[in-house]
This record gives C-alpha cells, structure tokens and sequence, in this order.
C-alpha cells in the first residue's frame, strides 16, 4: 500500500528501545531491535526518525539529535511540542529538515494538516475541542449513567481508557498540550502551556450533569481558544454547552474540534482521538508525507507553525480574569431562610447578574439543600472576588461549583 | 496573508469572462480582465489557471489546453472531474503539472486531504456523505415546520439555497458527482456516474418525514460508498438513518462526510460545502498549495488519485439490483378488510420479510389509508418485484413510496 502510494517503498531500519527482550506480539528481522538509539540517530542510511517515547527528556534530547543529523522527524509527542515545539521548529528550520506532528493532536483526526493546507487560504477565529477521550468517556458515563466521578473513572480505568495514574487526563493539562501546538499553528505564534488557564473534571457532580441536562446543556471538558482583537482567550476548563450542538454529540472516547474561520465559516472534525491504531495511522501518514518530500528532494514545503517569520513573536494570551462569561453555579445551602438574599447580595455587590434560579428542596447528605444558578455575562475576576466571599458564608456548606458556558457558539 | 504562508507572492495576473462589463463589486487592475481565454491559457508568465466555469464544456476544453500548455489547475467542476477526471489527471501526469479539486466536494470541507494525506497510512471502508446543502435544506425544513417538499423548496429558492431549475440538486445528480470524485480518490480506481444509481427527494412527503421520526430516524440524501470484497456499493439516494448518529445532526445547508477507515476507525467531517467564500477559501487553498510545489520547484508530490498506477484499472459497482437493505414503505390503501393482506402475501412471496407495521386509521385525500411498514434485510431486487407487483394491486391508491435504511453505522 505505501509503495503504491509513495512510488518508493519505506523500509523500517531500526527500532530503540530500553527493554527489547519483551515480546510485542512484533516479529521484526533480526538486527532491527537495538537498544543504541544514539547509533540509530546517528546512522547516515536513515532518512525519518519515528519519536514514540513520550515526555521531555529523552524525547527532547533525541530529537534534537536526529534534527541535527539531518532526519526528519514525526513525533506524536504533545507534550513535548507544547513545551519546547518553538526550538525543535528553530532547530528544524536550520538544519532544514521536516517535523510532523499529526498525531499529536486528536491522533487519527488530521486537523493538523486541515489548518497548515485546507484552510491556509483561511483565518480562524477560534476553535473549540474535545481533545481527551479519557476525560469525555468519564463524563458520557456520568451523563448516560448518572455515574459518579470515581464510579465513571474506575470503570475507565478498567476498560483501559485511563491510566493507572490519570491525572494528566482528568486534570486537563493533555488537553491543554494539545490546545498550545494547535494555538501555535491556527495563530503563527508561539504560546507556553503555564500561560493559559486548565482546570479538569474532578470535581463535577453527578447533580451538575443532572441539573445542566435540565437546562437543555452537556458538561464537556472544552479547550477554548478564540482571537479576541489582538489577544486570544485561550484556556482549558468544563463547560456547559448547548445539548443541540454538534460537540455535544460526541460521546465516549472519541475527540472532536470545531473550528471556525472568517471564509470557510463552521467546521468540525470528528473521530478517534487515541488508540494503538488510530494513532500508528497518522504517525505513518505523517512518514508517507515526509517521503513524498524526499522522493521529490524537497523539505519544508510547509512553514513549520503554519506561516513564515511569525514564528518568533509570542502571542497575548488574554489574562485569565479578563474574561467574560455566563456561569453556572452549584450552591450547597443551609435549609434557612435568607440563604438565597445573602447569596444574591454577594453576586450583585460583584456586578453579578443572575439569570435563572432553581432550588428543589432535596436534602443531600450534611442536610444541605442544592441551589442551582445560571448568571449572565460577568467578569472571572468579579466571579473570583464573589467566590471568595460565598466560601466565608456560614450558610453555605461546601465550596461553590462554578462551571463556564459557552453558548454563543455557531451554527447550534 | 498569502506572502506570509507561501514565503512569496500570488499575482492575479488576467481574469476571463463572456461579460466583462458586468459590475460584479470587484475592481480589476487594468488590463486583467479580459475576453480572451486562449491568449491567459497561452501566456508563458502564467502558472497556474483556475477555472471557475462549471460544466462539462468548454472548462474541459480549457482545462485540456492549459494543461497542455503545462500550467497547474486549480478547478471546483465536479460535474466535469466525475465524467472526464480520468482523462485529465492521464493528461497532467504526462505533462507533469498538478491538478488541485479540493473545492468539487464539499466546499470548504478540506475532505480531498483527509483522503489523499491523512488517512494515505490507511484504507478506507466506507464513506457516507451529505454532499448537497441544497437538498439538506429542503429536507430539514420538511422535519423541522413539517413542510411540503414544494413549500420548503421554493423557499430555499427564495433564500438563494436554490436555482431556478434545482434539478442538479434535488435529484441526487450533484451528490452523485462528488460520489464519483471521492470514490476515485478513496480507492484509487476509475468510475463513471452513469454506472451509479441515483434517486432524488422529491417524492418524500411530510407524511414519511413524520412517520421516520416516531421510528427514530431522520431522513437524509445521502451518498453511499462501501468496500464489499472486490465491489464497491455505491449509490445516491434518501436514506433513514438514526437519530441519534452524527450524521442526523446535519441540518440546513450544512455538508458532512463520514469516513470509516480501517485503522483510524471513524471519523467525520463537517462544514460548509457550497456558497461564495467558503468555496473561495477551498480555491485559494489549493493555489497556495500549488504555489508551495512551484517555489520548490517540484509538481506531483502526491500521484493523481492518492496512488500510482492504479489508476487506470475501472473499478466494479455491485449491481444496484444485488444489494442488501432494509426498506422503510409507506402504501396508500383502500380502507377495507384484507388489504394488510395482500400486501404482505406479495412482500412474502418476494421473500420480504416484515419487521413492524403501522396503520394509523387516518384518512388522506382521496380515501385512501397510509400503512407504514419497516422490512428485514432484503434484497434490490426482490423489492423491485414486490414493487412492480404492488403497483397492480387495485387495493392500493398510488405508487408506493420506498426508502432504504442504515442503521448499521459505525459509532452512531
């Protein structure tokens, strides 16, 4: 198939490893299997080094290597391009190699090659993504189940959608590596994860899915990134959206982003954004791509970062409390009179509106009664100052959930 | 924007129509816009033509010689690529120059590069696709104010959705040539429209649009594609298909295309596929492709049609007659004893088997009683007996209504 494809063929000449006596259920000729990755990088018969170690270091150190050998790279290491993908790309431009990176982002979705060629005729505004299908499959279970949290992320776990330790899932901050490279490339700029925002799933209740759904929305654990005149509201947090949406619709462990841009208007793409194969067939269509450009003795076809130059300025990424938004809130109440006057004054002194209000009577255990809001548009920062005080109130029993809504999206 | 990806410019160097006079909000440098379509397709300066004519001639004529005059085309002419795109491609691969279509199939959705780049490491299975904005208006309309299909069409006309003559859209015939488009692509192999059947929505009424929704299906044009052994199941025609899947939430002129591969899985891809800028944002694409193989001075990085060779082997359609579906049915029957009984002795002896029946007891004009019916799996041509069969039944007042059912989706 990929000699068909390509005209040539692509032989695999060497896979490193720590531990190679371990059986993968891969037969590969003898002599392929090494445990000498510096005489792999250094081997002058390889053209693409395939990098599938993952995190920094060695990842880094590797790449740098083959890049200043002289191969091209495809890596499918997020993390690694969030942090550092501003040098590797520096490093790649001058030793004029290739880094492909499809897979790092939303695995067999191509919305890597969609922003650097389908819609580099194109500006996009913002896009939107379900970029972890960890977190996405907990919180199907939840909507579908009225699972708890613990219930819905041990039952992952034992479906080998979650790892043993998956707090980089949960937690938001996959979704967020994956926010930074595609930021870069939609925008030309270069952005470091610690600037943006992340907040993960935790703490949503099986009441929060319950009383959302009510109000016609999903909870989904959303990367926002939107251009707002000469910064970008970029963050990673749960999200109340429209249950009409198109994004609502993705459920279990699939991945979605939704993009739009000032000609080509809405767009989505949708499929499997993790997995052994989902993820093996972008990192070799990524390998197909690099060869078509060495059978043709080219590289760098494409501007690494989706544009020329542009590379080098960082962005303005709108600070955090700057930004405006409808919220959701969950308020643990005593059962006394007053409670919602005290919480209606804080919200008011904080130039917080308050859109709708349900309380249901039900007693939760602690006998506290659950009291749900929807506010109008406010600041995060007068949301924060408000928070600070509703957690002083002696009424109240527990923290405030506070979960953000995005509903002005287009084309519901 | 453009000098910015592509590392240099584009010049629009000549601009030809038939009208040159007519103010169309654009100014035109001096001398660009001109009459004379022979003189642009020869001028030695020229690299790259974009032909915007539609139709089979004379775009095909002028595509010929701009390819014979070696200069890259960029074209969004479905109609022309279904019936001639064997012929051209065979003409730019021996002139060496490129020809770029991402725009012939839905619009601004980049699914030309998913197929021919992002999934090249894989195989694809199957493809579904609402390619006509058109027809998907209409029938969102009919489901969502329970409209006639004329009602809902002249008002997409009204709206501009529509032309004056709507039949490319309406009966299926503009889906069938983006089915050919991407089924040559998808497979690497040859086809021509005429081999594919094709059926439009004219004859759905609200009554089937109702009756779907109660069985928890909408009803859709869709564009089938499907490896079957060494055959490939295509056809074009209105299709219920669950609710629930992602393809139902399609509405108005919106386009999707869903894709099972075989490694990847599924995935989907949704956008505009038709009007002003979201075409032109496909166009523009693909010149700043092309340019990006110009400026590197290579052409035919990715062989016409997503591989080598195969190009020139026609591919086998199953038969329509052979294949295997589930039919929705809707009869208009005289309102007496026995009627249920005829129709399923006929159904019966074609080796139809009935899966549910609804007769509601409401009269239409005329007097005559619809009955519903959803079928088992059965086959074309065992349905097209039975038709022919039921049509000489006395007992039934018109032609009864047929539409075929997927609901063996992937991941709905």
């Amino acid at each position: 198939l990929i000699r068909q494809r390509i005209g040539v063929p692509i032989e695999l000449k060497r896979v490193a490893d720590i531990d190679i006596q371990r059986n993968r259920g891969v037969t590969l000729p003898d002599g392929v299997l090494t445990k000498d990755t510096v005489s792999l990088l250094h081997d002058p018969d390889i053209d693409i080094i395939i990098e599938l170690i993952g995190g920094i270091e060695p990842a880094r150190s590797f790449i740098l290597d083959a890049i200043k050998n002289r191969k091209h790279v495809v890596t499918a290491n997020k993390a690694l391009l969030s942090e550092h993908g501003h040098d590797l790309f520096r490093t790649a431009v001058h030793a004029g190699v290739d880094l492909a990176f499809e897979a790092s982002v939303c695995g067999s979705i191509p919305i890597i090659r969609a922003v650097q060629e389908g819609f580099s005729a194109d500006r996009i505004k913002s896009f939107l993504g379900i970029f972890n299908g960890t977190a996405n499959y907990i919180l199907s279970r939840m909507t579908s189940e009225g699972a708890a949290f613990e219930e819905a992320l041990r039952d992952a776990q034992k479906k080998g959608f979650a790892e043993a330790d998956p707090t980089l899932d949960i937690e938001g901050i996959d979704t967020l590596h994956k926010l930074c490279v595609l930021l870069s490339l939609a925008f030309g700029k270069r952005v470091h994860p610690r600037h943006i925002y992340t907040e993960g799933i935790s703490k949503i209740t099986p009441l929060d899915i319950e009383f959302s759904r009510e109000l016609g929305y999903k909870i989904k654990l959303l990367a926002i990134c939107r251009k707002s005149g000469n910064q970008v509201d970029a963050r990673v947090h749960p999200t109340l959206i429209p249950e009409q949406h198109m994004l609502s619709r993705v459920e279990g462990t699939f991945n979605a982003v939704f993009v739009e841009t000032e000609d080509a208007g809405p767009a989505m793409f949708y499929g499997r954004g993790a997995g052994m194969m989902p993820t093996a067939s972008a990192v070799v269509a990524d390998v197909i791509s690099l060869a078509r450009n060495i059978t043709k003795g080219i590289s760098q076809r494409i501007p690494l970062f989706s544009s020329e130059a542009a590379i080098l300025q960082p962005i303005r990424i709108r600070p955090f409390k700057e930004i405006i938004s409808r919220y959701y809130m969950r308020f643990s109440a005593v059962d006394k009179p007053g409670v919602l006057s005290k919480i209606s004054g804080v919200l008011g002194r904080n130039h917080i509106s308050i859109h709708s209000v349900v309380q249901k009577g039900r007693q939760t255990r602690g006998g506290s009664v659950p009291i749900f809001m929807l506010t109008h548009e406010a600041r995060e920062a007068d949301m924060q100052k408000a928070l600070a005080q509703l957690d002083r109130l002696s009424l109240l029993r527990q923290k405030t959930m506070v979960i953000r809504i995005e509903d002005a999206l287009p084309d519901a």
